[in-house]
């Protein structure tokens, strides 16, 4: 963890610009750590600290760093520095510099790269966000499958130092196409002298560039591996995804279906980049949705106002039963959309889940049931009033369970998102049919 | 992904009892995809299936499965096939497999290990679920510091096969101490005569076996690391934990937030794999601590019964006002909680929190006081009684949105999981206050 004396001591050395200071004080932290810091100095600071430090390192921390203060630290820095970071940074972090900035910005950047890199990284622009392409980077290792293995470590000494990940080498035909992956483990384990088709593994996991980066990570956590090769139509190599860009968008996707299951539209960026007005605009859309669907609840008291105010007791247990309905809803569709998204519930099981989750239901609802008659009791409601909340109580819970286990693995059967079926929105739901629930049992029970 | 036809094809081959036409069928598929054909098989198949493979690639389809199948099959098998299979398992897999049968079934299981391997996965099994030493594998390649890099790759081609991960090598000294790491990217790129303990990096990122598991998936993740070594108090050597069953940390951690923040304690396994009686004590805890805090509401409505039987139509907007406000909580209380695990937003940022939540509830509660009102006025019940329910509506969110800013950081900071102020708790709590703001108002300005 990074602490407000270590900052100091950074800004010191920085002031008292001794190379030595500077280079010791380096030694001492992870590249992480550094970006940390780096994060919290004055800008004139760190336009200094980046160009103080040896270019690879300096290009490892730039790409911890959001892509605002990238475009800050290479604008303002010198051209030289700039074109030896970006050159060094990793093209798919470069790629995402780009597309950040505004265009101008960056066809100046552009331009302190070579041509040919240009291009590579231009070509991983053009795949939309949150595609297997977008997440790609060009930095990976590519052999031949006639090379032996003796060559391709020479080959990895040479090349091995601008590369992203060096644990596989990519084997490409004539035209680009992926045909084999070889481990560095693999040939470090065989001969000096075998070939690499002969040692390739040919039926490898691929993703094409279209796929969508949540079934990239599934992919890749499923099959245990820490880089996968990203492919066109056609077989052709575009470049690797690589675990540790994997496991932000496994963090990014949990914490979207988590904001959705609130019920609130996701956010794209972390919590304090986004102002008030972006919160609201955020949230507003669903509390209106919600408040529309809730305000019908006003018609159903209204259809039964003469029975209310009869027993205008009944009023007192309206917030429990519906709130009862709710929470019981919220425990179970927020279970079967994270199973739902982990892939542990299919929708072809919904029998299987309905008949799970009405029998808890059923249990459950004899335990409020019980609960809510001694309630009514002790609120002194006697003893009619409190059969019919009794009652209702387990109706409602059975009700909410058997809703929030069908309306989830219907959207996802239909293709949309599953989690829509917010906790706010089965909660809302639960409100207006709880309450129908309620009046009619009343009625029914205490002949009004 | 496993389709019925190619479960089929594998009974029929298994059936044929040819060797050739599995062998043909093996090198089709992925271990996973072997995995999950594995499950769909009858028993007796799956223990052929594994007998005919060659071990390692039993033991790693192995290590897919659930415990209980592993052991199913380990112990309907020949003695020697266990015995191949288990030691050729990743160790952390083995301590894992013992750990979840009966204790007499995990004795005689050690006893096909060779005593020194026994010793070290019994040393990893003392580590308490959810720590960093029970996700520690033994399985890494131990080098010294006075050893050349020709030598190290000698050495590696030697032990490599058995190893988990040979991406690093641990530099430990006589005491078992880890003093360095070298990666095999270093070692390849670095002159064949030169000594481990001029190019391993000294200062690396290593963790307490005591740490837990969430705390061990931030590092890595952070960090971007492919392996972390964990070590004791005294700097020993202990294992190291991959990549790969740390995503399964932040799969699992990001599913119990989840289940907390729907107001569920959370469940150990997948979904299918819990009874309904299971689901049924996870819930109903919660349940009815929150029906307990929900039923004041009723000595809440008691208590205002003479204002409700006045204006029956105050009842009207009971589920309406305290559900927007309930939705607003919810909106907030999930986003600050997801912040919080992330560390997006830490304990010391409070004020700017509510800060940030209380504009943003400020228009949000604007614009549901305007939406509440022409509600009021649709259903006919006047302008006093519409004014009522609007300046409510606004107090309402604004209360919401500070109470569900509030809490989760305050929690933190009292080291109490944020996620217990889940979506029903802070909806339960805002129906009961809620209640007290709209009939206080309605008394207020109804001159009641």
């Amino acid at each position: 963890m990074v602490q407000k004396w270590m900052i100091q001591d950074l800004k010191d050395r920085l002031a008292e610009q001794k190379q030595d200071a500077l280079t010791e004080f380096l030694a001492r932290y992870q590249p992480y750590d550094l970006a940390e810091m780096l994060i919290e100095l004055e800008e004139n600071e760190q336009i200094r600290f980046i160009a103080e430090l040896p270019i690879a390192l300096g290009a490892e921390i730039l790409e911890y760093v959001d892509p605002e203060l990238q475009y800050r630290i290479l604008d303002r820095g010198t051209k030289e520095t700039a074109a030896l970071l970006l050159n060094e940074m990793s093209s798919d972090k470069v790629a995402d510099l780009l597309l950040a900035i505004h265009p101008h910005q960056a066809a100046t950047l552009s331009e302190l790269l070579p041509a040919d890199y240009r291009e590579k990284i231009s070509s991983l622009m053009q795949y939309p966000p949150e595609s297997a392409g977008s997440l790609a980077t060009v930095d990976y290792i590519a052999v031949r499958n006639y090379w032996t293995v003796e060559h391709t470590l020479q080959h990895v000494r040479k090349v091995g130092q601008d590369a992203e990940m060096v644990s596989y080498f990519y084997v490409l035909d004539n035209n680009g196409k992926l045909v084999g992956i070889v481990s560095l483990k693999q040939a470090i384990l065989a001969k000096a002298d075998s070939r690499l088709e002969d040692i390739m593994l040919k039926d490898f996991v691929s993703v094409s560039a279209r796929m969508n980066q949540q079934e990239v990570a599934t992919i890749l956590s499923n099959y245990d591996l820490v880089a996968l090769p990203v492919i066109t139509d056609e077989q052709r190599m575009i470049g690797i995804i690589t675990v540790d860009d994997l496991i932000d968008v496994i963090h990014e996707e949990a914490t979207e279906d988590f904001q959705k299951m609130g019920g609130s539209q996701p956010l794209e960026v972390p919590y304090f980049k986004n102002s008030f007005w972006k919160l609201f605009r955020k949230r507003i859309g669903w509390l209106l949705i919600l408040f529309v669907a809730e305000a019908y609840t006003g018609n159903v008291l209204r259809h039964f106002e003469d029975t209310l105010s009869e027993v205008i007791a009944l009023a007192f247990f309206i917030p429990l039963l519906v709130g009862t309905g709710g929470n019981t809803g919220t425990q179970t569709v927020t279970t079967l959309v994270r199973a739902l998204a982990l892939g542990e519930v299919k929708p072809k099981n919904i029998f299987r889940v309905i008949r799970k989750e009405v029998s808890t239901g059923l249990i459950l609802g004899l335990c409020m049931g019980v609960a809510t008659f001694i309630r009514a009791q002790i609120l002194g409601v006697g003893f009619d009033i409190g059969s019919v909340v009794a009652v209702t109580a387990i109706f409602i819970v059975i009700w909410a369970s058997l809703i929030a286990a069908v309306l989830p693995l219907v959207l996802h059967k239909l293709r949309v998102d599953p989690a829509v079926v917010s906790g706010p929105f089965i909660t809302t739901l639960v409100d207006g049919t709880g309450l129908i629930i309620y009046f009619s049992l009343a009625k029914l029970m205490l002949n009004l």
